[in-house]
Formats: C-alpha cells, structure tokens, sequence
C-alpha cells in the first residue's frame, strides 16, 4: 500500500491550490469536510451534488485535495478518514479558500436558476 | 487573422478563472493590466518577474486571460491593447480576483525570503 503524502504547510503552493479547487466536485467534497469539522470517510462522498461517482474518480480527487495540501487523510482499516487543512490554509493564505468557494455557490445557484427557466420553458 | 473571442460576463466560469490565475506570470500580467486601468500592449510584459518571456509564450498567456474572461483584448495596427474585465468580473464574484492576487504576493514574498537565506548561506 503507498504511503499517504501531505505537503508541510509552507510546501503548499497557491497554484495547486487553485487546481484543486478549479474542479466544482472537489469544491463540493472540500466543502463538506471544511463545514463538518470532523474526519469523514471518502465513502459519504459516492452521492454530491446528486451525481453519482465512482469509486475510482472520488479516490482521485481526494488525492488531488490531499496533495494540495487542503486535506489530511488517515487509513483506518479498510476507510480513509479526512479532515480539512482549512485553519493552517487560512493562516497562510487569508481569504483564498472562503473567496473560491463563495465564487462556485454563486455559479451554482445561477446553474440552477437558468436550469428552471430552461425546464420552465420546455 | 482569427477573431479574438471574449466570452460574456454571464459566460464566465469559475473553472476558467482558477486556471487561468494558477500562473504565476498570468497573474502578474493581470495584476499589471488591473493597476493601471489604461490599455496596454502586450509588449510591455516582455520582461516580467525578471524574466524574460518568448513573445509566443506570451500571446498564449493573454488567450488564456482572454478566453477565461479577465481581460478585453482589441487589434490595433501590429499590437494588442489590453485592458482588465475586473469591474465585471468583482460584481460576479466578489472578491475572488483580490484573495488570489493576494495569495500570490504572499507565495512570492516568501519565496524571495527563502531564495536570499539559500544564498546568504552558500
């Protein structure tokens, strides 16, 4: 099994970040754990934002969250435990991460505003 | 000679924006266009972060800053003047431009600090 990796905080990098974080799914996942506070297994995850998700794909973006140093992860058994960075991020970088996820629940919300019209209309 | 394509305010993603200001040289460009209000040249970057830049390099920064809808770019003669779509873009997502911008000159300051201790040290 290979090792989980997390970048000390000052590795983190505001590009990876932003990478991370560019992938609304991932902002859905991040979102969750970052409200929660708590660790939470990847396997709450299989329905967000009603869509289903593979297995495969979801594995592929908590890695890209943990990489980016947003996440930390912790094998328990046969489940991933995942708690948010969010405090040590914020100490670093103020702002960036309440900035981006406020931007998509504005793009969401006018998703699926123009989403109702287009149903309204059909 | 291809048109240049500006999506619509309403247009622009999240997505885009993130990517398009993962670069640190697109965000300094950026950072550049949106000090100065005024249209400016693409050749005024050609030297950026003391770095000297490929002028093909360049123009595919500013189509990806275009395309992402942060910047309006206008045929004039041989040159492109450009100006920032930040008044647009903050009244869409407030304050999404600022954190990132912020969170890179917090990344470079850093950075700098680390490059003059290595070479205090050597």
């Amino acid at each position: 099994m290979r090792p989980l990796t997390h970048p000390s905080i000052d590795d983190v990098s505001v590009e990876a970040i932003l990478h991370a974080l560019s992938d609304p799914v991932r902002v859905a996942i991040y979102a969750e754990l970052a409200d929660s506070g708590c660790a939470q297994t990847c396997s709450t995850f299989l329905t967000i934002k009603d869509r289903d998700i593979p297995k495969s794909t979801l594995s592929q973006h908590f890695r890209v969250l943990r990489e980016a140093g947003l996440i930390h992860s912790e094998r328990q058994g046969v489940e991933m435990r995942n708690t948010s960075r969010c405090g040590e991020i914020e100490q670093r970088f103020p702002g960036l991460i309440g900035a981006i996820m406020e931007a998509h629940r504005v793009q969401s919300a006018e998703r699926a505003r123009a989403a109702r019209r287009r149903a309204k209309g059909s």
